[in-house]
């Protein structure tokens, strides 16, 4: 009984810090979906002082004499031992970082966003670069806090992907890249693809409509979620309860916002699915970023961009747009929305090239963080890097470099986890095709409910009960492999090209 | 040097703590606003947990320790000493409630603010009795906290009015009610208005337009603020700025969208005009909730009622309502809008019954923390009430006693400054006519700069500088005179009723 009553003191602390949290994150969608411009000065201070209250009561000494005691405990059940185990882990890289790190980071991450929209609006890096470069330093300092023993790019890597290694990551994208780019070699020589219907004019209105309806029949619970615009969409979580998604709209090109609804959708139904009754702890929390991405490619990509899903949703669609799409049937639909084409915007590109987009990124973070590259020289070495490995020049900074919402949030070390989670979607998926009998049928039907109910038992329920490798191994019989996500690839691309 | 080191340790904490209060300030508007309804559990402790901390650190050695040795110190200059002097006093109080109490009462508002939208949907007010009475005990409990000499609801009062009494109100109704009544009297006896024309079918939508220029044209700014839809419109602040403000629209009746945009309006005006440079110190704070409400009220009523402003506005409303309003000429429609009727609902009440439904809640309020009435006997009893006082039939709990959210929130003791608030603004409003050359041809022209600014140097800059009184003594040359209401409202209605 002694050790039930520290455990549920250790639950108690454990979701006030959550508490915390989730505040902090309610203030960070606000930041991006609502706030007024001139709000930014305080909202950047109370995210920093949420962040630092709740980095001082995890790390305090309390925490510390609970975890102690609930160490190996052999009264508490299995769930209870792993929480604990968990929160150890966590607690010890926690504590390697001071609260006034915590806050000063903090800090520079709101100040990086405002710079960031700034530089984004101006269209010119060096209005972003003053603040990201104050970042970098700040993520050195972190990684040197946290220790490391291969590249110090290695601890950063470790906090969206635990065990995750610069060693590790260069051999799978080693391996990833040659059949890739034989597979877009292939394709390059092929009859190319014409998509220029998907390009017009589509209302904002409408476009809205649309992504709505897509969510709704995806299943997105909306009793415990909610779709807003933002600069750039993500997926944010206030409870199991209450898991909001952003979208954007390009006026120009509907695939945007569709493609956006879609991922965010795979990303809000996993933190949906975990257990509710575990909140703010390690068992009610995603395994990992790669786990992460993987739901949210797999509804996308194999989901999204299959021929039966559109099945379903190209009549809807052209319901919405019926001048646009009077002419399209599904093959001309499905090949085009495939369309594979060395391309500029990492959310928007095709399936194969996209790891390029990851790739470039991973090794300019490496370099940053290594010290061989500094903030000065990313544009440069941007556009250099896309012109060589994806072939296509780079007109100004806001389709290049300031792209991506990351850097200014101080996420340094997420990228990979995009190409990871791809790669775990394409071995999930082929279970799911496996072991869901009909699943093609009920999606061309519109019905989502088999696949949503089988990701939750597989993935979503089980928290961070296992770590990545584990899980996939459980759900596939076999750790990452990366030939499920090469086969799929060449299977679907082959169709389509017609090699 | 060593006092400004502390006076600088005092301000950190301040500030941390108005983080607090302020991103909870934020997780509330979200629930009123935008949150799925699904999320409330979560938002309840999450909202529990930042009072909580807030409370903590607040009342915890450190900062008693700091305001000892703070106060009366030479060393400080006025506005230093003043934010010492107002803390020590808040603290004071605070201290009385323990960190225990205040989540209790913070967790039974979020459940309580839950129970009355679902009372209000089910137009029921059973179902919110079972939480309000939750929430009357929590209250009864906080003022034997808190202290009082006469009466337990004067420890209620004290929190939005320093200094306020049973007494004091009981006084101040006193002499109100009679020259009122006499003056109602006279109105009922006078030919009545028609207003029929300000009811029809006006599209949300064109509301929603017209409210927002409105609001842009009284000066409402936008870098600063936002406005949203909420069941019950109010103000909410994160910082001065960042002042946020919500409507709610009635298809059948344009007024009460319009007027709780200039109502609130008119807190948020305030709220923006707090000196920033004092955030999260009582000299960045509003004085008391009376002198907020001469705000709203000033601008709701002696501005928002004016024949003046409809000068400019019935143009505009005129645009965005061709055919309603085709008919309807600048008297007819001054007439329209201040027509004196007994009705139902507090908000939309005319300025003169409006007392009325305050003196209503006022009575019930001191029955309930005083023990004399049940929260059961709530509809019964407000039934009652209105058919005496006010010779109206409440036909559902809806627009009977479910129609205000502030029981929902623990608000007890708030209501009675609504009629200061009244009574205030119309001596302020003098003050202003006579110190503002050629106000009332400004505000005929749309021009509201000299106004708010005028407002700005002798309300809102002064935060909690001084009490309510001496504020207003310093304005008016008086403290509250009630009689500058009376002349106003006998002037203004003798005119529309022509007596």
């Amino acid at each position: 009984m002694e050790i039930q009553k520290l455990y549920q003191q250790y639950r108690d602390r454990m979701q006030k810090i959550a508490d915390l949290r989730y505040s902090n994150a309610l203030l960070q969608w606000d930041q991006e979906v609502y706030m007024p411009s001139g709000g930014n000065a305080a909202r950047s201070r109370q995210i920093a002082t949420l962040s630092e209250l709740a980095h001082e009561m995890f790390t305090d000494d309390t925490m510390k004499s609970l975890l102690a005691q609930l160490s190996n405990s052999s009264d508490l059940n299995e769930s209870e031992k792993k929480n604990i185990a968990l929160t150890s882990y966590d607690f010890s890289q926690q504590e390697k970082l001071p609260t006034t790190f915590v806050r000063e980071l903090s800090e520079a991450t709101s100040l990086g966003f405002e710079a960031w929209i700034e530089a984004r609006n101006k269209n010119d890096f060096r209005v972003f670069e003053k603040q990201l470069s104050v970042l970098v330093e700040l993520k050195k300092k972190e990684a040197a806090l946290l220790g490391f023993v291969g590249h110090p790019y290695d601890a950063l890597l470790n906090q969206y992907e635990r065990g995750a290694t610069v060693a590790m990551i260069d051999k799978t994208f080693a391996r990833l890249e040659p059949p890739l780019s034989a597979l877009l070699e292939k394709i390059r020589s092929a009859t190319q693809i014409d998509d220029s219907f998907l390009h017009g004019n589509f209302s904002k209105d409408q476009q809205w409509k649309f992504g709505m309806e897509v969510l709704r029949q995806l299943g997105y619970d909306f009793n415990h979620g909610r779709q807003d615009i933002s600069e750039h969409p993500f997926t944010v979580n206030m409870s199991a309860k209450d898991v909001r998604i952003t979208t954007r709209i390009d006026e120009k090109d509907f695939s945007s916002m569709t493609w956006s609804c879609v991922h965010e959708f795979g990303h809000a139904l996993y933190e949906q699915g975990l257990p509710d009754d575990q909140y703010g702890l390690p068992l009610g929390e995603a395994v990992s970023l790669s786990i992460h991405e993987s739901q949210s490619r797999l509804w996308e990509n194999n989901v999204g961009r299959s021929m039966d899903a559109w099945h379903y949703f190209l009549p809807v669609l052209k319901g919405y747009f019926p001048d646009d799409f009077a002419e399209t049937d599904i093959l001309k639909f499905y090949k085009g929305i495939n369309k594979v084409q060395p391309s500029l915007i990492r959310t928007e590109a095709d399936e194969l090239t996209y790891h390029f987009h990851v790739m470039i990124r991973y090794d300019l973070e490496k370099k940053l963080i290594g010290g061989e590259l500094k903030t000065a020289d990313i544009p440069a070495y941007w556009n250099e890097q896309y012109s060589k490995r994806l072939g296509v020049k780079v007109p100004d900074d806001k389709q290049g470099c300031l792209q991506d919402v990351h850097w200014s949030h101080g996420s340094f070390g997420y990228f990979p986890t995009y190409s990871l989670g791809s790669l775990y979607a394409a071995q999930i998926f082929s279970s799911a095709v496996k072991n869901i009998p009909g699943l093609a049928e009920n999606i061309r039907n519109g019905d989502y409910k088999p696949l949503s109910d089988w990701l939750r038992i597989s993935v979503h329920q089980h928290g961070r009960e296992m770590n990545s490798e584990d899980l996939c191994r459980q759900i596939t019989g076999e750790p990452l492999n990366i030939q499920y996500f090469l086969d799929y690839a060449v299977d679907k691309y082959k169709k389509i090209y017609e090699f």
